[in-house]
């Protein structure tokens, strides 16, 4: 018999030392952004295998964990033709469920609905430290309400999470794509070759301003219209006026964008700017954009944006949507590198019970102990009770010999 | 483009109003747990499929949904054998995962280990009310505690566990596979039988005695043992001695059930009975087997055992364990089917807002009425206010006209 003792290739067990983290930080989460009034959902791990594979997911649909048909229907698959052995996989983000159960419920739920999804999600990427294959997200959206108060509301409750954490030393990114596509076509770029000019300015940070010029050269776009392109990244401003005006951006966009950041800083002590150069990946999105980038990690833990054309695409019913995704397990890694505590641990205590030691009366002593809300772990004494002793002492038991 | 709306089959969508209470019992559940010295883990949902095909999971087995190795090693499959194609697939209990989390990760566990596991198990079953294809587990285990302080201490903490909400009207069936064994040998039916016996008598309360006689007869066994094997059941008692008496058991199989039941019933108020007819499906069973019978409710809600023998099969170390599962959506159901209401709901408010309200002071009310853990939802007013304040109510928000 092979029984296979390390979990399956780029997924992990989690020990209870590192379940207990996990667990404190999902509690203030919850807490947090059930004061803002958003409602938890959940939805199943397994999708159809057609919402998986409709185009919403970018590069994540190239990643997907197939499983196969059962039974009869996969006796009648071809097997020429691998996929259609499948009829289901593992989901690779909350997006895709969130937008069919919003399809499929959107009757019973109350409108603007402040969606609140805890979930595992599965990408077979090649493994590397740090990334997983199957890791949590934490998502936010609110779907109906088109004005700013989403993104404010969203960018509230997750600042407010994070202050909850004590975690300090991050800044809110913002940006809006409506920016991006008018700086491209204000500079006589064209709007066919916008992703392609999007990913080569995704890359400033890694490349520099001449490597962004050298990528934008290697898409046969005119060079002046290039270097006039790049030439609005160089207004140095922190006014989003004035950085706009170069391009003519249309008054209520910017405003829109001014109010935001307007709102969360004097709302709460926080580092939010705006980021001209900020893309942010999924195509989907259409007006603001924002990411939570971490000072000394390099890579962000967190971002999302507006994308109000989704849904429609799905339902033929125009909703318009915002959302805010937590990299759960980047935030985790995180606050154990900065020897982050959880608080306020219960007090424990470990009856260690010789042989012959009475069941009965023991087991009234630990009951009475644990309705006081203690917690009692007993235990038989070891014949090496001097480790034992030591290992109990080491998880910050106190020890009570019976 | 195909989309499908509804979940995939057999799975379901969880809307807020059912999370609610999910996450309420979950919450109470792990208060108590740890209080009882429980440590968390966490598996993988997606498990090598070399160890779903081990024997250990019975018929679950044949209900897997396996999942389609991927790149390279898929096109190394060979076509015309399915399972070629295959290297892992969706966990159908949380059993074969603690197992190998306890082979991979032993030296890193205080032992006695008590684990304590939530998570989703998926089986292709077919569909049927109540039943569903992805269902939560909730699993205590104590691995390395080859005395009756693992059962008594496992049954404390669930039934206080189920006290803590109020839930009432069940018994807790307790057994001893040993003895189930010792009655079939006694009566001179063959152990080689033991298994089809045991089928046949886990029928009883549905067939009555008669019912089981002619199942057993069925089995081309002497009549006469089986006869005599019935007339065991036949004995009026709730004495564990007396009954045991006629088929001579061993005295300390029965002293150790004596003391489990009696220890339990000192500690807490409850109903716990020896019932030589329980059975519990899982063949690695070693020991004392224990289930939750709710009286109203056709089948259990939760049940464990001993498996004293399982661990060491695929570790080659010998490790005594014993288990107690919670049926987490039954016990759902059965809350909601009694009214269960989630207690102390925090206080609800909706900030109804203008069109031209300012949003800069909106939200600096909002933010000062959460830091007083006062949860705020902010909407404007819609169209139909009449029916959006309704909705708002309905839902027990305290409304506030912005």
């Amino acid at each position: 018999m092979s029984f296979i003792k390390t979990p399956n290739k780029g997924m992990r067990d989690i020990l209870p030392k590192d379940m207990e983290l996990r667990e404190y930080v999902l509690k203030v989460m919850k807490e947090t952004y059930l004061l803002f009034g958003f409602q938890m959902i959940q939805t199943p791990v397994v999708e159809h295998i057609e919402n998986l594979t409709s185009n919403q997911g970018g590069e994540n649909e190239k990643l997907i964990f197939k499983v196969m048909k059962r039974g009869e229907k996969l006796k009648e698959g071809n097997i020429l033709e691998l996929d259609s052995l499948v009829d289901c996989g593992l989901r690779y983000d909350l997006t895709v469920p969130l937008t069919r159960f919003y399809a499929n419920s959107m009757n019973e739920l109350s409108m603007p609905f402040r969606s609140f999804q805890i979930g595992n999600v599965y990408r077979a990427e090649r493994s590397q430290k740090g990334r997983y294959r199957e890791f949590m997200q934490c998502d936010l959206d609110i779907l109906g309400e088109k004005t700013s108060l989403a993104e404010i509301d969203l960018m509230l409750a997750v600042i407010t999470f994070l202050k909850k954490l004590d975690f300090k030393g991050f800044t809110i990114k913002v940006n809006d794509r409506r920016i991006l596509t008018k700086m491209i076509e204000c500079a006589g770029l064209p709007l066919s070759s916008l992703s392609s000019i999007l990913i080569a300015l995704d890359k400033l940070d890694k490349i520099g301003i001449l490597g962004v010029e050298e990528e934008l050269n290697m898409l046969s776009l005119e060079k002046d219209n290039v270097k006039k392109y790049l030439s609005f990244f160089e207004k140095n401003t922190d006014s989003i006026e004035e950085f706009c005006q170069s391009f003519s951006m249309d008054a209520d966009v910017v405003s829109n964008l001014c109010e935001i950041i307007q709102v969360v800083k004097n709302n709460i002590d926080v580092n939010i700017i705006f980021d001209p150069t900020l893309v942010r990946g999924m195509g989907y999105y259409t007006g603001t954009i924002f990411e939570i980038v971490v000072d000394d990690f390099s890579s962000s833990i967190g971002g999302g944006g507006r994308y109000d054309k989704m849904i429609e695409k799905y339902t033929n019913q125009s909703v318009s949507a915002c959302g805010f995704s937590i990299g759960f397990e980047r935030l985790l890694l995180l606050l154990e590198e900065r020897g982050f505590k959880v608080p306020d641990k219960k007090e424990k205590l470990a009856i260690v019970l010789s042989k012959d030691a009475n069941l009965q009366e023991v087991f009234l002593k630990a009951q009475k102990l644990r309705q006081k809300n203690k917690q009692v772990k007993l235990v038989y004494r070891s014949k090496n009770y001097r480790f034992q002793k030591e290992s109990l002492e080491n998880e910050n038991y106190e020890i009570l010999e019976w």
